[in-house]
């Protein structure tokens, strides 16, 4: 068995991280950190996880406790794992980060959208960029791996393949997104009281979402992205519009990209993100609307899954070469 | 007190026009028909109105019930206004139909878009247009007015101003909207189930909603439109894109052009829907994008008042010389 | 008119206030006080109320501005109208407080369910119970009105005539209610947040919450309470159970006990939260059980309508000689 | 591999149980009938299927279809298992059942509480009552199962240690329980429409729902049962009340009752219902009330999970020898 360690294992991302690993027949959970929290039995955060993983606390972070760490998981704030990054990189396990803090292959770009300049960018370089259906051999090879965030995921599904095969213009290109609120994490404030939100969407952060600059990286188009906020606690719909060139049929196109994708599904019905919760699959669509000369493309996905957690076991399954499916659902628990 | 007639009474916008009507200092509500309910007690599909109307039923339609009233009330199935267009414009009253079937100007338009031939062209020019913010002196001296539905109005309150200004083009638009299922009506629908519904969020009608020739009509702009089904009962949020000619800045002429309103609210903050809940007001705000030459405008209204009910009103308010505002409110139920 | 302070208005129930006294025909709104977020735009915290007091912002508390206001209303946190007592009571005006500082009687029983000694038990028997369907002459002709909280309000309504009638025994009577998440404050906190709430429903301080105090006093009874949170912004559903005597139909007394009321709703219907939402309305609905030998009876209303705002609204247009029905609706907002 | 038939496979049970079985290491799905639906592709109805199923489809019941299964989950509307009873039993195959059909022991209870003669008493006391916690070993042996319902399941894991033990009376036991929508099943109807159920809570089936009497021949007491619609698509919480006999601590009983079992969680914390979603596991809790001589009894659970799927999974492992385990899991997708 291969022991993980898991950073930031209080939150949202940490408890689906543990969900998930509760039934994964390779992974063995060992330490979990959560600063905040340490100290506190699991179930106080995470009531749901009582049955598996009883009499289980929380641990102050502490870097010599990694040791007998095949693998690290790090969900942390942003910032924190270039803060931690010799700790972490030192220890000699794998990681596979969900940060923002080793996405960005530049460090001008991360200074432009994070408003700060990068710590490390000595290892930049060096992190691979988690999304399998991507960069998989680069993953398998890797040692350490930034995980990307839920939207980026999302988008670049449903826009790479279309870019790529000169379906659609680079420039010009919208995304309009939808959020459950976890993606928030778990923090209470103003902005995830149940009442501001049930009954209630909005856009935010718009015109400069950080993770713009992802979703420019992973396309190589110039992308206007607006992000809101849906009364669900989980799910990412992105509905992508681009100026179509008209040479090819972008369904057609993402069926192509995704056959032999064991958590993507292409087809015609128009995605909705509840097909998806809990599980690592993604549910993609497009149409060319003629009228107007546009490409619309949508992707479903929930945002702790194939955004998040799914994702971290996806990419650490390639790493420790396992069934790359090993521990994931590709089945929504719906309704 | 002028005598009021409801078509369509049992459903929800003939719920919110009965639950509006109950506080009207000068409507007074005559005969409710419900063809599908006829005879049935209105506390049976309208339970919340039970204190309000003790004993008051639903009648079938006939004509000669209609005797007596001064305004129509019609919020009945698609084409049923055509079908009766006869009965209702000979009857003296004035009407305010929510109906598609005298939204357009052009017969034509509504045969490429409702896909069937329009029954009554020689009425098409005579229904006025009721979106009063744009239209109010004629509303004023109209004896019949076709209500624009939900997605038009947030989508041409956002818009219109811009493109007449020059802040925007008129080609290229996008309209990326969502709605909560009260728009889809009271009738039992696999699409309406609840379990389907809550923790989901889905596109529907891509590239061909009916609704886009009304925004084309009302903006002179080329829209490609996609509305989004989202797990709230009421609301619409309208977030519209839009090529910047650079001009000027959208949030100032937004201000500006609706100063003067008393329903329209243009801020900074970027508007949610649940703001309007249950009242007449929009709540719109813009941003201009200088990274990718966009504009973003936003409009979120509730889709059973300014979206319908309480727009109706508004309209008949213009059309009897009352105050605008009477019966109507400004504020949302919120949170 | 009248002028009204509202202290804590920038809460939940202040905001329910301020939506209500927008449309109220005699009160007009003078100082609106608010602590912690004093200085703050009122469109801040309630932006729904844009359009209604545009411009307006809250002021911290400062006795001398209460001069001029021939009202108060107060909805501050539990304590504070104890220690602001003699500058409210001092400021002639006359006050409805919805703390739970003066509702009880007795002293004994305030420190036994609060685990505090009360402060001011000399003014105890000065605060008149502000339940109008129970003491409306009192109110009537009240300087000071202690206002009840949202639970008290169901469940008494709902009991009150059936033990008075002896249709049901006086022990063993069981209150399991529900509430919307607003009745828990605007306070940002683990319990709020809509992640846990959404999709969930549980039982909270079984066997001790303080409103049991309100119902034992207001009823006579012997009674156990457990209240749930359930997944909604707003509402009160009460299901109370006591042991039939046999000797009366409980939905005959309910319906005899409220025939003249204007906001309470008995009918063969079970109520549903929603019906009542945004008003001032209660539903009520009653069931003998022979089988058990046990009468079932159920109350809904708006925990933030009659449950709060509402209520201090109806007690008001009584302490001044108003139509008791001036600014309330008795229409929810449904669906 | 043991192949399963699914009958009833179109709707929500039938939809979880695919869920589950897609990653079950001993059963193989086999034929899956739906007869309204039949012909049509799987992912139509259950889309959140479409990686795990491709291309299936539901076939319409053909009892030649039945070869080759070792073991039938039936999951069909009221009644359809009597008609059905001699095709099923004859076929060889084991079967679990989740219809009330063949739940009751005595045809007099049957048709006291649904109306209706029993149509094949003779079959009654061969079906052994599908709730391993109560009956493990009974279960093992079976070749009929009858699966318990929602309620049942909730309501008798909490209560049914506290009578054995004599910690409760067995009369005036009362169990207030609130339900999510999926337990109402996939039809459309007024009472599941998404605007009737959001943002409210009801009462329903007043005194004479159905599963009062499997909570009686569970637990050996007389039972009031008021069953609640909440808004959620999943969960069962039972809030149960009994008259305390003050001989033993509820918590405790309850503890030692389930110390054993893998899927039962017992603690101080009270249970919330998202909890268990998605899952096979019940959490329960405990509180005995002095002041009224009352023990208060808490279960939540997933409707569909030890509600419905995840309990017929569970029986069916103990029929076939497995791990009582496989395929289920104990951790609920939280948030």
């Amino acid at each position: 068995m291969t022991t993980v360690s898991i950073l930031g294992a209080s939150g949202y991302v940490g408890g689906e991280l543990l969900r998930l690993l509760a039934a994964h027949p390779s992974f063995d959970v060992g330490p979990c950190f959560a600063n905040s929290n340490a100290g506190q039995p699991m179930a106080n955060l995470h009531p749901h996880l009582s049955l598996a993983y009883p009499g289980k606390s929380f641990a102050p972070f502490d870097i010599s406790l990694l040791q007998g760490s095949d693998l690290i998981f790090a969900a942390l704030p942003h910032g924190e794992t270039q803060r931690l990054a010799d700790a972490l990189t030192g220890s000699g396990a794998r990681i596979v980060d969900l940060g923002a803090d080793f996405r960005l292959n530049s460090a001008e770009d991360f200074e432009a959208w994070y408003g700060e300049p990068h710590q490390r960018p000595d290892l930049l370089g060096q992190f691979i960029y988690g999304l399998p259906e991507l960069h998989r051999d680069r993953i398998r090879n890797a040692r350490w791996v930034a995980s990307p965030g839920c939207y980026p995921t999302a988008a670049s599904l449903a826009l790479k393949p279309l870019i790529d095969a000169g379906v659609v213009e680079s420039t010009g290109v919208i995304v309009d997104a939808a959020s459950g609120v976890s993606g928030a994490g778990r923090a209470a404030s103003a902005g995830t009281h149940y009442c501001g939100v049930e009954g209630s969407f909005r856009a935010y952060g718009l015109t400069r979402h950080r993770h713009t600059a992802e979703m420019e990286m992973n396309t190589g188009a110039e992308v206007l992205f607006t992000p809101h906020l849906m009364a669900t606690s989980r799910g990412i719909l992105a509905t992508c519009y681009a100026r179509a060139t008209g040479k090819h049929d972008p369904l057609a196109i993402l069926r192509d990209a995704y056959a032999d994708e064991a958590f993507v599904h292409v087809g015609e019905a128009l995605p909705e993100t509840k097909w998806a919760t809990g599980s690592n699959a993604a549910f993609l669509s497009a149409r060319f609307d003629k009228r107007t000369g546009t490409v619309v493309a949508l992707a479903a996905i929930d945002n702790l899954g194939k955004g998040a957690a799914g994702q971290m076991i996806q990419c650490a399954n390639l790493m420790f070469g396992l069934d790359e499916t090993a521990g994931l659902s590709r089945v929504g628990v719906y309704p």
